[in-house]
């Protein structure tokens, strides 16, 4: 790194972009000025190869301008764009993201959690599978999918709700032996209440509803060893599945092509998350969750300044789009 | 922000965890140290609520211990797994991902560029789309897929190798007539080298080949046509294809089946990239990208302190992988 002795200042910026020091400074604190001052002061910035010093900004204004973003992984399509949302979200508001991926690992999720506070974030959002996480009060935290208590801020899709328009959508596309069918964590989250929204319509409406829950360390297999019990003459038990996500759906309607059983023909099936599928659309009839809504909202409520009465579980709505794995489409 | 009077000190870690005081400074100056001793200190930092000050430690030292990555989005699967394994080496070398997205816009990368300087990141990891991105020599930069000039270094698989790779196996799985496609940005990269190996393994071997390279700004309908125009009698032209991505290759394969021709039985595809779907293994017959070694190689080379005699272009090997388009599988 160069030393300081030579470098500009924002005086100098000030006087080659022909404004007042003030403004430079607003420029640089993401204060709103005009777009044109704005412009100009960006240029001379640039044309003076002028650096905010943003470690001594952040010592001065006990802001640092980062966020930390704590997800498992980028590998779930779910994931990775709930994390591009919320990085442009960020982006949009004059910070920047620090992402901390933690394998669905408890550990590694305390360990982003240290991480972020010694860096001494402006706020934490989290996507974590740790119910007995430990959080500091210092710094704001908002859960995406897990409810840890009234004190910390919970945002996630109305789960509950888009469970029953699942199974309000099968029943009126003629599905009469329903299945609800989930792979996850084992510790107790908001997407846990998609099967419970599902079976408590399917109950009301007066059609049977078979579940089978797994955990992640079961693996896939049970699934096939359900599905292979549940043919009788080529023929499957169920007319419509409730998959709690679109990777589940496609997992579920291969297998059941190995077996001769066509989706939609024999069977309807609807999934959840609704991400695009680069090139091909929805890979499946499903449940759309609102990422750009729900990123924008775990952004406003980590950097609220006024903490007090937030709200501490906030569920948006869900929509039901058609993609080729229900009759409707 | 808790004011500094009560805070713990690393002189209290040092003696509730019962080691020396250069022990804790090295637990959490990321120099290695017996793993009893780690998991010591860090039980004492977490028992008396001890925070390392970074930004006090980042002026002293002169590292942030923050990397920067810059990539258009998630949205596509090879992007968002590429970010997944940068950001994963970074965390196994004790340092952050600060993440930059740009949307493919010039502008958006050079003022990312900019925050990055101006965040004093260690170093620079950019998948970017503007040949004439203004970087300064103060801060390492890694350049993915663009060459910049010798003295960037620019990391990227083998692909004018991974293109003959595509046109050595169609040719030996029975293909003569061949087709390569192609779509991306107008700025020439690294990636563009798939065509041109495809293209030349194909005449060297005498067979004929014929090429459609769009841009985006061109949309995707021209595919449409080009194809509608070399279908004859039901029949299309090609036996062969060879799509510069796997987004594409799936495109294709839906595309052809709308006018009935089947994949792999009337035409073999292979893509490029390797990402597996979720829950559904490849989604094409394709030349599988290095991700994991391609992420460890930038992140060597953005953070080794000695930057004189670096190489300009590191191309790693890249493999093909039968996945159902191709008569192989």
């Amino acid at each position: 790194m160069t030393g300081n002795g030579s470098l500009p200042t924002m005086k100098d910026v000030a006087r080659s972009a022909g404004v007042a020091l003030g403004t430079v400074s607003k420029v640089f604190n993401n204060i709103p000025v005009g777009d044109s001052y704005r412009q100009r002061v960006l240029e001379a910035a640039d044309r003076l190869g002028y650096q905010v010093n943003n470690y001594a900004r952040g010592l001065k204004t006990n802001r640092t301008y980062a966020v930390a973003f704590i997800v498992p992984n980028l590998e779930l399509p779910f994931f990775a764009i709930l994390t591009q949302n919320i990085c442009q979200a960020l982006e949009r508001r004059g910070y920047r993201m620090i992402l901390a991926l933690t394998d669905f690992s408890p550990d590694t999720e305390q360990s982003c959690v240290r991480m972020a506070q010694q860096n001494k974030v402006d706020g934490i959002i989290g996507l974590t599978y740790n119910p007995n996480l430990h959080l500091k009060d210092s710094i704001p935290f908002v859960s995406f999918d897990r409810y840890f208590s009234s004190s910390i801020p919970c945002v996630a899709s109305d789960n509950f709700g888009g469970g029953q328009m699942a199974a309000e959508k099968l029943i009126e596309l003629g599905c009469r032996k329903l299945l609800f069918l989930r792979i996850g964590s084992s510790v107790s989250g908001e997407t846990d209440k998609r099967g419970d929204g599902f079976e408590v319509c399917c109950r009301a409406k007066g059609f049977p509803c078979d579940s089978l829950r797994l955990f992640n360390e079961d693996g896939y297999e049970p699934f096939k060893e359900f599905l292979a019990a549940h043919i009788h003459d080529g023929k499957l038990d169920y007319d419509g599945i409730f998959c709690a996500s679109d990777g589940l759906a496609m997992a579920i309607r291969a297998n059941l092509a190995e077996w001769g059983i066509l989706v939609p023909r024999d069977v309807q099936i609807i999934g959840f998350d609704g991400i695009p599928v680069w090139g091909s659309g929805l890979p499946c009839s499903t449940i759309v969750q609102p990422v750009a809504q729900l990123a924008e909202t775990c952004v406003d409520i980590v950097l609220k300044e006024d903490r007090t009465e937030q709200p501490s579980l906030i569920c948006l709505p869900v929509c039901y789009a058609s993609g080729g794995t229900t009759r409707d489409s």
